[in-house]
């Protein structure tokens, strides 16, 4: 039986509308992604998920500054002092080649602080985000505390998902990087090395981010080449991590039209870069926005390569925590993660 | 008689909507702001405006990166070619704090250039963009022939305004930054040193980079604080300038609500520094939208204020060019503008 973590106060957020590609479009990212995560896992006969420990605030600053926590914690309040409705989005951003980057304070207009911390558009701010996105990060600080235990292999079903929030920024869809909190939460827990495996159709922008100078974590990452799809700005092949992190850093970007045949040698290769890096304890970044129905994406796995995926990673033979990611085909979402899973199990 | 210099082919550009503090709404700036002022002039006894000279794009790279200038003149058309309709509006930004700031090619995706040019969701990019800001440019570069030829007075029509644009990014409803243009003319005519005075409701950020670290160009600017008003970034009083360009910037942030009262002791403070600096040209970045019934802004400057703000400028008794930033009381703001150029009037 593979335990599982969820609460549903993870559904506080509810984003309603982002700005994709030049549209006004309902948020992708939404509460009933984890509802159709929930029924397929009962549906395959799955136990009751473990209601998420509450490690406080403390373990968020392992990964993301003390004023970027502070910022996310009020943040729906102050756009609602300064007399708006809905959701809070920015609409400018310090230009990256001129505006100076200065530290924000409460004196900045929300518009600046907003600006100053996203880097989207598609990432809204509602009254519950707060709560689920903090919810969502002691989820899975919990998997990695089931690990640490003795639990061979866990699952997080976080939501929102965190791989593109960095240490003082969030986007994408995400707000605390919980997949970086777990590997952080692992290496405290007396694992000298972890690895964050990360199969989600985008770039890992966050994860990356923040492990980049750090040897002791490893990231790779297989998913969109970044000149066609999001993140944009990285997740380039040449990107490969700096200091004492030099190496430590594995990108293998895949064009649009992707299947299987074409997924799954990198997928070998990634597998063959953690085996040298010496890492202990596994977390995967599961994405299932590789599924070739998948609205927002470009890859054509079927549902049963995701069965394949996990006897993949199964054969590193690492304690491993599964994070949810992304994923958008809200019906047919659960039973690519479920096959994963059951592909993972030894 | 004032001579002043527009061409109808400056309308071509109509954004449609623009993302602004958390709301679609129809873009601030629109066509008609250029037709309210030229109904005003014409009024008030005005002349009919000169045709802008074509100066081709080269002086564009005086004051623009090459890269940039090329990303603008076939955004548009790369927007359709990658399948879309309507404006062209970016949806993702680099992180300031984190992701890498690539070069971009034409190979990277419209949606990731969109968000390297660009620094917010209020400018969007249509068919007729590009001929709009290349000859509102080229309006500004036919302004300072006119002072180049001895014209003691003159007035360019620019629209699109053009201040928050720089050297490599567009924003703020800005595509080329037309004051830059005229003032770096002005510098190749053979003075030594030029000024610009920039009395828009908003700091010209794009301005300030441009000239950051020169000392032939001097900027001072009076505008809305940026702790509550865009562009939120910069314009702060502590930035003065770099390398050979220190001291030879001068921000002077004044609180929202201010009138007359508050107003004219900064102007009389940024006409010292305009002395002491030494230009023998100036160059007016007039917005009116420091106009007490302007939409988008917080001052309160009444109309024959304007007329105290040209007279002002006057005292300077330098050869000016005064380019045309912003001001969105569509139909009062020809009136303003008016005022300013009847003050400045030897
Ligand atoms: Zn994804
Ligand atoms: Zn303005």
């Amino acid at each position: 039986m593979i335990p599982w973590i969820f609460s549903p106060l993870q559904r506080s957020h509810a984003g309603g509308e982002e700005l994709n590609r030049g549209s006004i479009v309902p948020c992708h990212e939404c509460p009933e992604r984890a509802d159709f995560i929930t029924a397929a896992l009962r549906d395959q006969g799955f136990a009751e998920p473990l209601a998420p420990r509450d490690h406080g605030e403390q373990p968020l600053l392992a990964c993301h500054d003390a004023d970027f926590v502070a910022f996310l914690k009020t943040a729906y309040a102050d756009w609602r002092a300064s007399g708006r409705e809905g959701s809070a989005l920015p609409f400018t951003f310090p230009a990256s080649g001129g505006m100076a980057r200065r530290p924000m304070t409460p004196q900045n207009s929300i518009f600046a602080r907003l600006g100053h911390y996203c880097f989207d558009v598609g990432t809204p701010i509602v009254g519950g985000t707060w709560e689920a996105a903090y919810w969502s990060a002691q989820t899975a600080l919990t998997g990695a505390d089931l690990l640490a235990e003795g639990v061979p292999l866990a699952f997080a079903l976080c939501r929102p998902p965190g791989h593109h929030a960095g240490r003082g920024y969030y986007g994408g869809y995400c707000f605390f990087n919980n997949a970086a909190l777990a590997a952080e939460s692992l290496r405290q827990a007396g694992h000298a090395k972890v690895a964050i495996l990360d199969v989600d159709y985008h770039h890992g922008n966050g994860t990356q981010d923040i492990f980049w100078q750090r040897g002791d974590v490893f990231y790779g990452s297989i998913h969109a080449e970044p000149l066609t799809d999001f993140p944009y700005f990285c997740g380039y092949a040449d990107e490969t991590g700096a200091g004492d992190g030099a190496g430590a850093t594995l990108n293998l970007p895949l064009p649009r039209g992707t299947d299987w045949q074409g997924y799954q040698p990198a997928l070998e290769q990634m597998l063959a870069a953690t085996k040298a890096h010496g890492a202990t304890a596994l977390v995967v970044s599961l994405g299932v926005d590789t599924w070739y129905g998948d609205p927002i994406s470009g890859f054509a796995l079927q549902t049963e390569d995701f069965a394949a995926m996990g006897q993949h990673l199964a054969l590193l033979g690492l304690p491993t925590l599964v994070v949810m990611e992304g994923g958008y085909a809200v019906a047919d979402v659960g039973k690519n993660v479920a096959n994963v899973l059951r592909g993972l199990e030894p």
